[in-house]
């Protein structure tokens, strides 16, 4: 390849000869990385023309660098860089001014440093994943997203997805979430009511941002979704944890002066407990009585193979005071960044104003793709093969995890992907990830998803939706045997 | 189509007999529109065991329904929602109950009623399209973009791609931007360093919410893009628009208390007027004496086809002072909403954090789409093609605004994709461009773009990225004549 002439600038402010100025420029992009070991320089021709100086000027400088052994010269063929040239000590301490900026000063708000988890970017490697919320592709229907993606890009789909959508969605996606994926849950819902966005964590983010400001109050669930509490303690509010119990968020526990209350009825996050119907009924009167907002996070009704889901807790609401956020994420994939917001209109136009000042819109072509995929029912399909194949697992699980007398704090009335874990109080369970993540088990510490400094760190949570069923044993006994070894 | 059982709820607060609320719950399924005219229900059987009621009930409240033609019967093919069924109003006036939430209270911060401009929707069908940044359809390289993003939908690819990335970006587009598109103009910088982003509109927001609070002063350039003067007014910083001159921002007239300018050097928007490099000198220089920061929204460097671009200004910045916005949304298209920002690292980490919480990342599969058309250089043969056309487009415009003494205000000096037009005192453009829309031509009017409350509104915008040049003589003709009309 051929280093393109046109990423080859004087720099306005250099030092020292034209000749000088082309060699260093040269040396340091070697230096720097950007011109790699055996890739050809433009001509001295072209370069000369390029930077508006002499020929000979360009083949002085090439010369030079040739004698310091950056360039070889390949007779007619060129100049390219030299095997033997310098290589870049690697791309990260690369030699560059230091700042004049004062950083500390220069940013206004900071948002690093959340709670929120992290997994090994390449978990897929792990031989026995009891990680949460990732894809297995032994599952997923690959062919026909492909089919449906290529359809989307087919040219008359193309046209109209290029185009700026500035504030809207597309018209089809919404259409089927309206008519199809909402009645399933008991939700009716005009297009005015639903918001497509990047996943339910922007979802999440959008609904704080309208909701809540620094003199308004949330109450969360506790344990709950850790980057929840991050999107909250980033908009400044007041936050309530509320501690759940084996039904979910006791509705008498939320402090009467809350402005929005944060739940997961379907299956409680992380602990999996899904709120019975009286509760539901429970909540939505307290909410009433305090004139308090409920956003329901409903991430993962698809997985309910055990029992027909209840509907959401949005189809019991004749206030308009839940606002819903679905996700495609789980059931999809989570790189798929797809989810939606169902409210009432004056929620969600600015809701809807506010995510175009943010991003505009989901990208057109994944909306449209999403579409396809779902109106030709291939969905259903995989929800229905998800379903069988997390039931399958989930028995597995609950023998290996009854063989070793492991305590399940938390498992799904309806289903679900995890079992929430308890260990015996002396186990730290960070301790414990790391110790099993060298023999090839992942398992996910349960302390972020507690609110406060003194969170317990006895838990820890184990999904069965990237694992395969035959590992699920093996994988029980590393942990069993772990813990044993802790005392 | 069958309508999915599990559609079918029964409301747990419905009075009646169970026949009644079936009967009803159908009924509101077609008024509201969710039931279709032809659709089939489900068997009398299916439905009763999903509902949990006596298979009789179900065929009573079928019977009652066929009675008042909502259903029909079609003998052993069973039941489907009559052709006479009382069809809904529209979606939009869906009876629902009165929300008894009051909105105006419950929303803590607003978002809507922003400046940022509107498109017809269905502009491709108008004949005349002067607006500015949509795709031109017959120069976009269609097919090699579907090539590359089904190489993306590879299964290799797929596998990598379906994971949640969490704050992380594509490797391959970050490798292909540090190494190609960066140093194009001039600029050198590690991973660390560059952040993908939903759009430059989604770079430019972040990169508010990291330096601006209520505190602190941004100076803005006007006229200017509207919707960044909608980004920062959310924000609520202190705001002082410069106005521009022929050379775009003049550095003395910044006020000297300004924490972050905001600047177009390349393109001014939308002046089109390109930065000298002495006046690039001046304004690193006056930032750094004032300790300012500046962000560079290069959106339109691709555009440049008279002569070759002057390296970005972030180039010439040895402090770490510049924050650099760029985007492929001008030369791809609008819809993919993929962008750029390139700063300091202790920045980037903030603008990293708050994305993550914001939406996590960019869509995996766009970003990698978009890796394999810039490596396999399909982008800068369609940046070489669109040279082409726009400078061809450019030379027609200016004959035909010559011919007409319509007045240009600006023009780029490099190219870019649209003229800044002044109008005769005495003309509103907001009203000549509604005259002129119902004679099929779009134009752009200036107001918005202007800050304040007395803003000029004789200025207007014409773009030629998306009007084929056999067309552009025409459509001056119409907008020429319709101002000649107007006293």
């Amino acid at each position: 390849m051929t280093l393109p002439v046109e990423t080859f600038f004087l720099h306005p402010e250099a030092q020292g000869t034209l000749q000088q100025q082309i060699q260093q420029m040269i040396a340091q992009g070697i230096l720097s990385g950007r011109f790699q070991q055996g890739e050809k320089l433009p001509s001295t021709r072209k370069l000369a023309t390029h930077l508006g100086v002499s020929r000979i000027t360009v083949t002085i400088a090439y010369t030079e660098l040739l004698a310091n052994d950056y360039l070889t010269s390949k007779g007619r063929s060129g100049y390219f860089v030299s095997e033997n040239a310098p290589a870049p000590p690697t791309f990260a301490i690369t030699p560059e001014g230091q700042d004049a900026v004062d950083w500390t000063r220069a940013i206004g708000q900071k948002f690093s440093g959340g709670a929120a988890m992290s997994k090994p970017q390449d978990w897929a490697k792990f031989r026995y994943p009891f990680i949460y919320g990732q894809a297995d592709p032994t599952l997923f229907d690959h062919t026909n997203w492909r089919l449906c993606a290529l359809q989307a890009l087919g040219q008359r789909d193309f046209n109209s997805l290029t185009t700026d959508y500035f504030d809207q969605d597309d018209p089809q996606l919404i259409e089927f979430i309206a008519r199809h994926t909402l009645p399933r849950r008991g939700i009716t819902a005009r297009p005015e009511q639903i918001l497509i966005t990047l996943g339910a964590q922007n979802a999440l983010w959008l609904t704080t941002q309208v909701l809540l400001t620094q003199r308004r109050r949330a109450a969360l669930e506790d344990p709950c979704y850790p980057a929840l509490r991050d999107i909250l303690s980033q908009s400044r509010c007041h936050v309530t944890p509320v501690r759940v119990d084996h039904d979910g968020l006791p509705p008498d526990a939320i402090p009467p002066d809350t402005d929005v209350i944060f739940t997961t009825p379907s299956h409680q996050c992380p602990t999996n407990a899904t709120m019975p119907m009286d509760r539901r009924r429970a909540l939505l009167d307290r909410a009433r009585e305090m004139d308090a907002l409920i956003v329901e996070d409903d991430y993962e009704f698809e997985m309910s193979f055990l029992k027909s889901p209840s509907p959401a807790l949005k189809s019991l609401d004749a206030d308009g005071r839940v606002i819903y956020v679905g996700s495609f994420s789980k059931s999809l994939f989570p790189g798929l960044r797809l989810g939606y917001l169902v409210g009432s209109e004056p929620f969600i136009r600015e809701a809807r104003a506010l995510r175009a000042s943010v991003l505009r819109h989901p990208p057109g072509h994944i909306q449209r793709t999403a579409a396809y995929f779902l109106s030709l029912g291939h969905y259903d399909a995989l929800i229905r093969r998800m379903g069988t194949a997390l039931q399958e697992r989930r028995k597995v699980m609950e023998e290996a995890l009854a063989a070793h007398a492991l305590r399940i704090s938390g498992r799904g009335y309806y289903g679900g992907s995890s079992f929430w874990m308890r260990a015996p109080d002396h186990i730290n369970t960070d301790d414990l990830a790391r110790k099993l993540q060298s023999k090839g088990v992942l398992i996910e510490p349960g302390r972020a998803f507690f609110a406060g400094t003194h969170q317990p760190s006895n838990y820890y949570r184990l999904a069965y939706s990237s694992i395969p069923t035959s590992r699920i044993r093996e994988g029980v006994d590393i942990i069993a045997h772990e813990m044993a070894l802790t005392v």
